[in-house]
């Protein structure tokens, strides 16, 4: 073989999506020691997307004061590089207000940090800005990125709400955009993630999200009801209707609030895949190696490794998953987008043996795979 | 892929050798319906040799008197068949004396129902017989088989001892060949095994494998001494020194005394790989997959799946082993004799559930290395 692509994204508990990728050129190289081996950091959208695509792209980190999800000052990274001859800035929103350790409870919290990091980056004259969704603790429908990109929302006593949280949808009584930052209208904007859920309803952020960040069971539908309430005020002044799009539900909705802006949903790893430069190197490989801590039925709604055999496939490239897990139910389905699934498990043991040595599983497997890879065909 | 050989030993436990070969030939066929599976079933010398052999070739099981280990009137399997125009009966020890449910104590128990069994084959007019010493209970040095043969024992009180077991050696003061069966001087005997051990010493029979069998470890050099003292005696009487031959040591020294009497001694995978037709089989098949329920330092010993990479490799066939464990320290020295080492685990879980769940497990694993068998390279 003459070229293999191991684009892994993180072993959650254990590996970066870097060090995965390392571990797996490891085993490949005890068989093949001259075959070159291209190595990316794969994330899908979350926490790990800059380091993913600085992993193998030139490009620069920013780190900059901004305002945690209830407030509090603190600092946080993006990155800018060029993406086809545009100044791109990359931001995540689990910078500011990532889950499981957000502070406050999910009524207070807002992603007003999230529209500061935005504002910053269009201060650098960027032509285009992709924000990176997954990990968000807030459920808000955005409210405060507009808010902090200079929406105007007004309380029911006429006060100008700063720093609109969760629990300020309520009492909001008007919506003015006439202030929004004007650099936005110059700059491509696309909100990343793996979520295609709408803002509102059974299938939106609040009922399918909301429990995981503190929602209470019984007040779903209520702060579904507010939520939908400010998205119509919203949307009839902009002149948009996008509360049903595809997406439109992740981050608690920031998805919903981008794509207002004008934002495209992208999937978050096909998009960090071809910012990586991933895309091109698949062509003309010999196998693509991918991987994640567990494989289950999330893995299937565009995890990192199910664009990495996407975009494997475009190209005619064997992609080959190696997990740390495959849950039972999930191995069917997967099967079908791979050239065979595999777990790094060797033997019966615990998960915490299994995270306690992932990485020289994760290369003694690469290795046994290379092996069979290689074995000639008689026929 | 044109034909696929699949030939795993039992997955002790859970599946037998037959049962395993089934399962990986299902998860073949999920991805190659029309592909040629032929199934063997493989074993190392012990129990199951006689299953294992007549899972794929025509024979006749034989069912006979015999005493089990202690003296005990009992019936045992032996099975005949043709092996290369010679009418062949195979042995297994372990269905006379085996380990772990045997009788009494090792101090009573005798291989005389083996001798027995023998004679019963010498009396079908067979050319050969083939001894799957595997699973034994004894450790007599084969005193009670040559008994059973006409071997005649005399001890201090001048009687001679009829059926002798390991007590009975101390007391032994004269051995006589004369009377042994006449038939066997036709006959090509073979004793197959996975054990090179010699009859005695620090690597012989009562050292290695006394203690497993009961021996106190206080009385390890005691026996070891009557042994010694006892096949000197033989040796002498019959004009062979077989005491230091690799496979003197197996089955407590059935071994010794099989080749006291003019056996070859025969790795027992390779033997039945061979009358299986396994070998034949291996020629010009486009892959090769065998098994087993755990892979450890044991498996290089001789164990069937080691004998079956040995005999693929000799047809320049890729062997993939396909394991429920791979032990740790194994993997590296495993690895050298198989184009891949795969266990059957999914995901991180207990024995018991790997055992309760191996057939599928087996299936699903089986599938996987098909499909990325079968995925294309692009240069």
């Amino acid at each position: 073989m003459r070229r293999i692509v191991v684009a892994p994204d993180s072993f959650k508990g254990s590996l970066t999506a870097l060090e995965a990728a390392g571990h797996i050129a490891a085993g490949i190289g005890r068989v093949l020691p001259d075959c070159r081996v291209d190595r990316f950091a794969m994330a899908d959208g979350g926490e790990g997307s800059i380091d993913a695509v600085l992993a193998t792209r030139r490009g620069q980190r920013h780190l900059e004061p901004a305002a945690d999800a209830i407030g509090v000052p603190t600092t946080a990274q993006f990155a800018t590089l060029d993406v086809g001859g545009r100044l791109t800035a990359l931001l995540e929103v689990a910078q500011v207000a990532a889950l499981p350790a957000a502070p406050g409870s999910v009524e207070q919290r807002s992603s007003y940090g999230v529209g500061q990091q935005l504002r910053r980056a269009l201060g650098l004259g960027v032509g285009g800005v992709l924000v990176a969704l997954g990990g968000s603790s807030t459920n808000e429908a955005g409210a405060g990125l507009l808010a902090a990109l200079g929406a105007r929302f007004t309380g029911r006593d006429g006060r100008t709400i700063e720093r609109p949280a969760l629990r300020d949808l309520e009492h909001i009584v008007a919506a003015d955009f006439a202030q929004l930052d004007g650099r936005l209208a110059g700059v491509h904007l696309a909100a990343l993630s793996d979520i295609d859920s709408p803002l509102c309803g059974a299938a939106g952020a609040t009922a399918v999200f909301g429990p995981q960040k503190g929602v209470a069971s019984g007040r779903v539908a209520l702060y579904d009801g507010w939520i939908s309430r400010f998205a119509a005020l919203c949307e009839t002044a902009v002149g948009r209707q996008v509360a049903n799009s595809p997406g439109a539900g992740a981050a608690g909705g920031i998805g919903w609030a981008l794509q207002l802006l004008g934002a495209e949903a992208r999937s978050g790893a096909i998009a960090i895949a071809e910012m990586s430069g991933l895309d091109a190197a698949l062509a003309g490989a010999d196998w693509a190696l991918t991987g994640e801590g567990r494989s289950d039925a999330q893995t299937l709604r565009g995890k990192a490794p199910l664009a990495v055999a996407q975009l494997a496939r475009r190209h005619g490239t064997a992609v080959t998953l190696l997990s740390g897990a495959i849950a039972a139910d999930a191995l069917r389905t997967l099967a079908a987008h791979f050239d065979g699934c595999f777990s790094i498990i060797p033997r019966p043991m615990t998960l915490e043996l299994a995270i306690g040595h992932a990485g020289e599983l994760l290369a003694d497997a690469a290795e046994q795979l290379t092996r069979l890879r290689v074995a000639r065909l008689a026929s």
